[in-house]
C-alpha cells in the first residue's frame, strides 16, 4: 500500500468529545507512518475540502494534540453543508477529488452524524468511478443518538448528562416556589427526530412528564396528569420535550431559518406546550429551550473513552485497507459496519419497548 | 433575657446556598441553650406562620441539619408573598404574632431580598405596638445582588458562575458551527432591575454584547458592533441579556403572571432582542432564556461560606439582643446594619463605575 495522505473534517452539531476523537485520529495516525503520511483536516469541515482550506496538523506538537482530547467545542470547525445530488450535479464532488489529489490524500475520514455516513458514501462511490483510489470512512458522532449501527455515539451520553443535571437543578429551585410561584417547568431538548435525548435526560433527571416525537402526544391527557399531581400534593411539574415532539393532531414545529441554508430548523415546541398547560391547567408555566448549551457542558468520562476509541479505530480501518466501513459501537465492542448500513435509517424510540416501559413504571406520563 | 424560641423562614427565590444559612441558623441556635429554645421553620415561608405550619427543627438529628448544608433548594419551601399593606389592613401582622405568641417565640429570623427585609420591619414595628417582644433579625439573600448595604449577598456569586460557564460553553459550540448555522447567541438572565448578574455572568464567560437594565441600549448599535466583528472575522457574536435590560425608547418587556399574585414577571426581552438582531443583521440568531436553571447549579465555595457566616450571625445578633438588625457583608467582615437602612433601595449597576468601564476595556458592547 503506497504511503497516502489523510484527511479529516468535522460534520454537523459537535459534540463535547468531538476534538477528544480528532486527537485520536491525529496521534495513532502518526504510529501508521508506513502508510499514512500527512494528517489533513478541513477548516469548517468539507468546506475546507471544497475551498482547498486545509490545516495541516503534522505541524502541530504532540503536546497540542493531546491538550485537543480536553479541548471543547471543533476545534477545526464544523459545518451543517450538504454536498448538492450526485445525480443532478457531480462537480462538487469532482472539486473535492481534485483537492484530494493536489494533496495526495488516499484517505478520508469523516466525523458526523447520518448525513455525513451518506456523504462518505457518496464520495467513496465517485473516487472509485473516476478511478481515483480513497479509502472512505465514517465516524459517527450524534448527540442525536439515531444512527442504526452503533449502540450509541460519543456526545449522547454528556447531552443526556446535561439534561438530567439541568431538569435535577430546575426541579429543586421550581419546587421550593411552587406554593407561590411557577408550577410547571418546560424544558426543550434536541434530539431532531428521535427522543432519545428527551428520554434518557428526562428520565435520569426525574420528569413528570416527557413529549417524544415517537409518541405524539395529547394535551388534555397531559393536564390533567399535572392536575392529578397536585391533587395528590405534588405541586411541581417538570417536563421534557423533545424539540421533535408534537401534539397527536399536529405537526411539528419549526422555525425560520435565516442566513444559512439546510434543513428546517427545529424548535419551538417547548413553548407552544408551556403556553398551553398554562390554559388548561391555570398554573403558572415557564419554559426554557436550552439550544446550544446542552451541547457544551463537560463531558462524561464514557463518551470521551468513546470519542477515542472511535478515533483510533477509524485509522486502523485505514491501515487494515478496508473501504467503505463506519466506526460503530455494539455489545460494548468498538468494531465497524459497511457505511451503506447507515445511511438514511433513523434509529427510534420504539414505543413498546423495555425503556420506555421502565419509564411508564417509574411514573413517566407521556401524554399518550 | 428569658428563653424564647425561633421563627426561621425563606422568602422569595431559593439559591443554591439558602440552606446553607439555615443549617447554621439551627446549628448555631442550638449552641445558645440558655437563651434560644426550639428552631421553628416556616413551611412555605412566612405563609407557614399564617397558616401556623411550623416545622419543629428540634426533632432532626445533627446529621440530617449538617446534610443540609450541602442540600439544593429551599428544604422547608419558600415564597413569594407580600403581606398586605399595614396602613390598610394590619390582621396578617396581627396574625403572626398572635401564632408567635402561641408558639414562644421571641426571634424572627427573615431570609430573603429587599421585600424580606421590608416584611422584617414592618413586623418588628407591629410587635412593638402590640407590646409583644421580637427580635427581627434579616438575612440577605437575592441572586439579583441588589441590596445596598450589603458588598454582595450568598447566592449571586454561583449564579453568575452559572451564568459564565454557560456563556462559555455555549460559546464554543456557536463558534465551531459559525460558518453555517447559528452566528448569534442570546442568553437572557435574571437579576430584576439589577444587572449584576447579566455583567459579572457575562464578563466572565466572554459575552461580546452584555445588554443591562441600567445601560439602556440600542439595536443598531447592537447590530453595528455585530456587522463589525464579522468583517473582522468573528463570525460568533454571544449575546448576554439582562431581563431588565429595555431599548432607549421601550419599555421593560413582562409575561404575564397566571395563577399567582405578584409583581409582573420579567421576561421575554432576549427573544425579542434575537428577532431584532436577526432582522438587522441576517445572520441566524437563537435565543435561550436561562429562567430556574440559572439558580440550580452547584455553588461557588465563596457562597457556601458566605451562606454559613450569614446564618451564625444572624443567631450572634440574636444572643446579643440585637433589635432590627441585618447581616450584612461589607469589605470582607460578616456584620450587621439596621434593616431600615436595606428597605426600599436597590443597589444597581452604575453606568460611569470602574467595572463597567474595565468591561468596555476588554471589548464588551452596551449597545449603547
Amino acid at each position: 500500500m503506497p504511503k497516502k495522505n489523510l484527511f479529516y473534517a468535522q460534520s454537523g452539531g459537535v459534540t463535547a468529545v468531538i476534538n477528544a476523537t480528532a486527537a485520536a485520529v491525529i496521534e495513532t495516525a502518526r504510529q501508521y507512518k508506513r502508510q499514512i503520511g500527512k494528517v489533513y483536516a478541513g477548516r469548517d469541515g468539507i468546506i475546507g475540502a471544497l475551498t482547498e482550506d486545509l490545516i495541516d496538523t503534522s505541524r502541530e506538537p504532540a503536546a497540542s494534540i493531546k491538550a485537543l482530547k480536553h479541548t471543547p467545542g471543533g476545534a477545526f470547525g464544523s459545518c451543517r453543508y450538504k454536498l448538492r445530488d450526485i445525480a443532478q450535479d457531480s462537480t462538487q464532488y469532482e472539486r473535492l477529488i481534485d483537492v484530494f489529489r493536489a494533496h495526495d490524500i488516499g484517505y478520508f475520514l469523516y466525523n458526523g452524524g447520518n448525513d455525513s455516513a451518506d456523504t462518505s458514501l457518496k464520495i467513496s462511490l465517485i473516487a472509485e468511478k473516476l478511478g481515483y483510489p480513497l479509502i472512505c470512512v465514517g465516524i459517527p458522532k450524534t448527540v442525536d443518538n439515531d444512527l442504526p449501527v452503533t449502540d450509541c455515539c460519543p456526545g449522547f451520553g454528556s447531552v443526556a448528562k446535561y439534561v438530567a443535571t439541568s431538569v435535577k437543578e430546575a426541579g429543586f429551585d421550581v419546587d421550593s416556589m411552587a406554593r407561590t410561584s411557577t408550577r410547571v417547568f418546560v424544558l426543550e431538548v434536541m434530539g431532531r427526530h428521535a427522543g432519545w435525548i428527551a428520554l434518557y435526560g428526562g428520565m435520569a433527571g426525574g420528569a413528570d412528564v416527557i413529549l417524544l416525537p415517537e409518541i405524539p402526544f395529547n394535551m388534555n391527557k397531559v393536564a390533567e396528569a399535572i392536575k392529578q399531581r397536585d391533587a395528590q400534593g405534588r405541586h411541581s411539574t417538570l417536563v421534557v420535550v423533545a424539540e421533535g415532539a408534537h401534539w397527536e393532531t399536529g405537526e411539528i414545529v419549526t422555525k425560520e431559518k435565516v442566513g444559512s441554508k439546510g434543513e428546517d430548523r427545529l424548535g419551538g415546541i417547548g413553548d407552544r406546550v408551556a403556553v398551553a398547560i398554562q390554559e388548561l391547567t391555570g398554573k403558572e408555566t415557564r419554559a426554557c429551550t436550552l439550544g446550544h448549551l446542552q451541547r457544551g457542558g463537560a463531558p462524561t468520562a464514557l463518551d470521551r473513552i468513546l470519542g477515542l476509541r472511535f478515533g483510533v479505530k477509524a485509522v486502523e480501518l485505514i491501515a487494515d485497507g478496508k473501504f467503505g466501513q463506519m466506526v460503530s459501537y455494539q455489545q460494548y465492542h468498538v468494531g465497524s459496519v459497511p457505511i451503506e448500513d447507515a445511511v438514511m435509517k433513523l434509529r427510534l424510540v420504539t414505543p413498546d419497548s423495555e425503556i420506555v416501559a421502565a419509564a411508564r413504571g417509574v411514573g413517566v406520563c407521556f401524554g399518550d
